[in-house]
Formats: structure tokens, sequence, C-alpha cells
């Protein structure tokens, strides 16, 4: 009776959504302290203290129509600058305010890019697994994903990426530190990204979008930042996880200066956050991100709760995979069938999510960003998990 | 090279934003205080005080990451109960939290509810003039907009909207207190609407979508709730105009109980919501909500900017609709090319909008949401204009 593409969309749930239901439903019935949900991705620690200084400063000193009311469409001119100054200094690439656009979050981002940059039948490369909704976001765009397997250590695998380009390709989108394998491109692997795109880009240049909200969350070598590996790039950024705002839906989008086309890609971004609704970002939390960008977000929270996991379930003998960022622990399942170990682990109040969903068998995603004493409790749980498929 | 939908939307700028950006340059030029800028719906009333007092609790009582954190796409439950109580005890009309979903303002709210509701080529009738940017929210579902026009006094023509339905009509979509006339529809118009729409639905009902933001901003009698009238129907609402929320991005979906297929649609509008990136509404704004819902919004400021407004303007001979409600005064144009007359009226640094892209000739809108100086220092100006024409 109504539109069916978007009834489709309502009923069929997320897996990821429809475990985190199973666990809110779980909690209430044996308490919360013993149900372990590491289903999703939503940030434990705090938010760094300018959030709330800068919330009442804002409060104090703006008349609440000047503080509350529209901004133009793309942002406030000044935070549009604070954000250009703030990539230029940090990554030492051009970068201009004109070319910033404040968006309501990483997945509105990644639809206005989208419905940007691609015309309908367009290809967008996606390393293998992924973030499920990259799915929604490039088919209402009119695209066509086009997953390529990752090596077996979850990094890019250039060499499949090569012969997965054809003269539909429009886009590699990539994610690093990586949802859902933790895994962070070097920068020798982000080098020889540039290298091919420039190498099998025509006259319409192949673009780079480079999906980044858990840019600081790394616990090695800094991640390169992508415009200085290759001219054709957008950059993806929200503060949802590295400053714990998932709620308040507040991101950009920078596209390189030296993207051919940029002005008219950006004018195009406009175009796509009218046609798509989003009037302008969340105003206040467009004044916070001045102060967000020049404290420094810190991964210890999240660094320990990986440490404690990691060196805990290769002891009881899981295989897991090296975990260099973001706060996923992508772990080998202990049969084929992920959805299948997934169930087991559930009788043992774990909630694990299968990595089907994410493009690739066998797996599981574990969310660490919890608090860490889920972590102390889960362990004899996952202990007891082990054994029983060592019977 | 890019996308030529979305680049015709960003190129194709709106005349509102455009006169706006006129206003902006010529105040850099000339001062603030001699640019009489009536050109956008940007409102200058203080947000209500129960908006800051909630933020500072919410931010003392709620820890960062629960405050911020991701609440479930439609909204978190407490506050759509609180939507929905405030709905029934207001209306005297069913309303469930399952059928409430918070959105990021009015934009969104007819984005997602156009995609849920339209299959392609489906037809939504709206009484024209109308706010120019609803063509692009229902040409993005697939839909066609079928503007009728509507009598004298800008109300609705009931019988030309019934020769107006075909068997491809979905909805009907109404604005009332209206943007850009004032108008505010009787509720025996209402009724009538009602009744013609039941006639006129078939297996499929025709819906009536009201997008009500301006519902609290009414200078006569309350307007009629349009669930007391017609069982498919949905609001949309928005805090942005009524409690100075425009760049807060808070809003809400209420579909009737009684709409045939409510749970289906929902669904859809949950599953449009996914489509386009809005992965919830403002975590900290959606907490906001409760305490706007009790404390009522009072359009004192824009009622005497109406009536000094109005009064002044008949005084001078200028054809003024009655500005029933919204902070839009809707006036005769001096010459038949509305464009022209807004041009002319530059000259005297009064930006006013011209009539055209709402789908109506001949009229210029005079947003009278400023400071009530904007509307004094501004009464000279409309004056020597009236002389030129006069001359």
């Amino acid at each position: 009776m109504f539109n069916k593409t978007m009834q489709g969309y309502g009923e069929q749930r997320s897996v990821i959504r429809a475990l985190f239901d199973y666990g809110t439903k779980r909690k209430q019935e044996i308490g919360e302290e013993n149900v372990f949900d590491f289903s999703i991705g939503a940030p434990a620690a705090p938010a760094p203290p300018c959030v709330g200084a800068e919330i009442a400063r804002l409060m104090r000193e703006l008349p609440s129509e000047k503080l509350h009311g529209y901004t133009p469409s793309a942002g406030d001119m000044g935070v549009r600058e604070a954000v250009a100054k703030s990539i230029s200094a940090k990554f030492g690439v051009p970068m201009s305010a004109n070319l910033v656009y404040m968006t309501c979050g990483a997945s509105a981002s990644l639809v206005l890019t989208l419905s940007a940059a691609l015309a309908p039948g367009d290809e967008v490369i996606v390393p293998s697994p992924f973030f499920p909704e990259y799915g929604v976001f490039v088919r209402q765009a009119g695209g066509v994903l086009v997953p390529v397997a990752t090596d077996a250590a979850f990094h890019p695998d250039l060499a499949a990426i090569g012969r997965a380009i054809t003269p539909k390709t429009r886009a590699v989108l990539v994610n690093s530190p990586n949802n859902p394998t933790g895994a962070v491109y070097t920068a020798a692997e982000m080098r020889a990204l540039g290298d091919l795109l420039r190498e099998k880009s025509g006259d319409v240049p192949i673009l780079l979008l480079a999906d980044e909200p858990y840019r600081e969350l790394c616990y090695g070598e800094a991640p390169v930042y992508p415009m200085t590996v290759y001219d054709d790039t957008v950059v993806l950024y929200s503060f949802s996880k590295s400053a714990t705002l998932s709620g308040e839906r507040i991101g950009y989008i920078a596209v390189s200066p030296r993207l051919r086309g940029a002005e008219a890609l950006f004018s195009a971004i406009c175009g796509a956050g009218r046609y798509h609704g989003y009037v302008c970002a969340p105003a206040l939390f467009q004044r916070v991100v001045p102060a967000l960008l020049t404290a420094a977000p810190d991964p210890a929270f999240y660094r320990k709760n990986r440490d404690l996991l990691l060196s805990a379930l290769t002891g009881m003998g899981y295989e897991c995979c090296p975990a260099e960022g973001a706060f996923y622990l992508f772990v080998k399942a202990l049969e084929q069938d992920a959805a299948a170990f997934s169930e087991r682990a559930k009788a043992h109040e774990l909630l694990l999510v299968p990595s089907d969903s994410f493009g690739a068998a066998g797996y599981v995603r574990i969310s660490y960003c919890v608090g860490r004493s889920v972590i102390e409790k889960s362990l004899p749980a996952f202990s007891a998990l082990m054994e029983e498929y060592r019977g």
C-alpha cells in the first residue's frame, strides 16, 4: 500500500539492531550486569570535558535565537573555517572552508557525497568485510556496490581492487580504522592505492572516499591522511565515536581542493542536502566543533579494553584479528556458520554479531566500546563457550 | 561530471536564500540597521527559558555518554511517549508512542513521510501558493506535485481540489497556518476537506499530510487538529518556529492510529530514515522536547509585529492578506511583475520575496519574524516605495 522499497528497508531489520534489541529485553529479564552486550558501536567513554564546558559557555555568551537559529546549509562559516584550518595544520594539506560541509554525522555524509558523485549505474568498490549500511547508501544514490575481499589480515588487496575496476567505477570507499575488523591500513598501502587510482583513472577521476569516524581510535602509527596520497579525495568525518557524540549527529565532509571539479562536487553536495531534507547540521553542536578540533581524543579507554580482551581471548585459544584500531575485535567463529555460533554464544549471554551481514563468512564482531567491567565479567562466559566447542 | 540532478539543485539557488545572501552583503556595506531584511523565516523571538534550563539540568543529571549517545532510530521511547500523551491530552485523539517518529525537523519529516507513502508517479495535491521546497521533496520521492490554486483569501478551494483528484492522488499536503500567505484554515474548511477525502478515497485512502510548524503562531481561533476531522492523517511537527530552534533540527512525525495501515506506513518511515541516512534525531534536543510540550508557545512577540506592520501598510494603501497566523504577510505587489517590484523595493533597502517561487504571481512575502525595530525603521521605506509608484 505504501512505498515498497521503504517498507523493505523498514522490515528487513539490521542484524546488529536485532541483536541489540534482544539484549535490551534480556537485560530486563536477568539484570543488566548479567548480559555481555557486544552488539553495537555505542561508545561508553565519557564525552571530552570540553563538550559540557563549551555548551555552557555558548549558552552564556550567545542569545538563544542566534545560538539555536538556522546556520547556512553548509554550516556556520566560522566553524567551517576552523575545520579547514585544523585539517591544514594537522595533515599539511591545503584545505578551504568553502569545501567543508557540516553534516548530521557519518551516515548523512555518505548519503550526500554518494548522491552528489554518482550517476545511475556507477560502481563503488569497497574492501570487504564492510559496514552493512554502505549497501543502502550506494543503492539510494543509484549506484552499485562492488565488494572486493581483503587479504588474510583484512588489509586491502590492491591487485584484486585493480581487477575490479571497470569503466563504470566512480569511487573506492575505504574505512580505516575499519568497522568490523579493526584493521588500520598502512601508509604504504594507502600510497599504493593512490598510485593504482591515478593509473586507472581516465578523464573522469575515480574518487577516493575515506570514511574516517575512527581516525583517532588507533593503537599504532597514526593513519596517513588520504588527501596526502591522492588528489581526488573526499574525507567523511564524524565526531560520533571519537568524542562520544553519536546521538548528536555532527560531522563534516571535506572535499580536497585538488580534486578535479571540486567546486562542482561541492555544489552537488549542497544540492543533495536540499534533496534529502537536511537543512543544516545541528547548530549548537556545530559550534562545539572548534573546541573538539583542539582537544586531541584519547584512545586510552578503548586501548585498555582491547588489550584485556585480545590477550584473554587469545589465551583461551580464540583466533583474533590484530585489532589495530576502532573498537571492534573480529574473531573467528568456532564453527563454520557464524550465525549458529552467535546463537550458541547467546546461551552464555554473550551478544556477538555474526559476520555475514558485513559480507564475510565465519567470524563474529565484538564491539568492545563498553565499560571495562562488562569485559571482565564476560571472560568466564567466553571460556565456557570455548570449552563447549572443545567438548 | 557528477550527479546532474544534485548539481541542478545545488546551482539553482532558492530565491529566498539568494535574497537573504544579498541582504547579508548589503548589511556589510551600509550597516545592519539600514537594511530591512524580511527575506527568511528565521525567528527573532528568544527561545523559551525552559530550553536553557533543561539543557543545564540534563547535563547535570545524565552521564555524557548516555545524554549524547545514540537513541533508537525512531527516537527515545520516553520522549515519544511524552509526545503521544501530549497530542492525546491537547487534542482529544488517540495517539500511540509507537506511531511517533522523532525527526531532524520539518524538512526531514516531509522527506521521510513522502518517501514512505508514495509509489512512483503518485500525485500530491497542495493548495497554492506553497513553500517551494515541497516540489523538491515530492520529486525526490518519485511523486508529482499538483498545485491547486486557493480562493481569493488564500483559503483552500475544495471544489477545485475535488476536481484535481485522480486515481493517482495519494495525498493532500496542507500547511496551516500557511507559509507564505499567513492564512489559517477554519475548522469548517478542514472538516469539509476531511469529507471530500473520505468521499474520494478508494480502497487505498488519500492521505492528509498536515505540515504544522506554525500551529501555535495563530492570532485567532486555534486551528483544528487534523486527526479530528480525518482518520488517514499524518501530522508533521517541528519546534523550529514555535520554540526558535530552527538550527537544532528537531521535530516529529505523528501517524494517526486510525490511519489504514498505520503500522506499515510507520515501518516504511523507519525504512526511509535508514535510506536517507538519518540515524536518529539529535539526542540532547530530543530530551528537551518534553519540557517544550508543556510550555505553551506565546505568539505575542509576532502578533505585535503583525499588528504594527498590517495597520501601517494598510494605512499606506498596500493590499495585505489578513495574516491570521505564522509570521508572514502576503502583500500585493504594486505592479504585475512581483520580481520587478521586489527589485524596486531593494532600492529602498526593503528585502521582500516575490511570490513566483511560491507558485503565485503578483505578490511579495514579508517575513515579520524580525526584531520590532526593523519593522519600525522600515515604515518610511515602505511609504517611499508607495509614493514612487503613485508618483
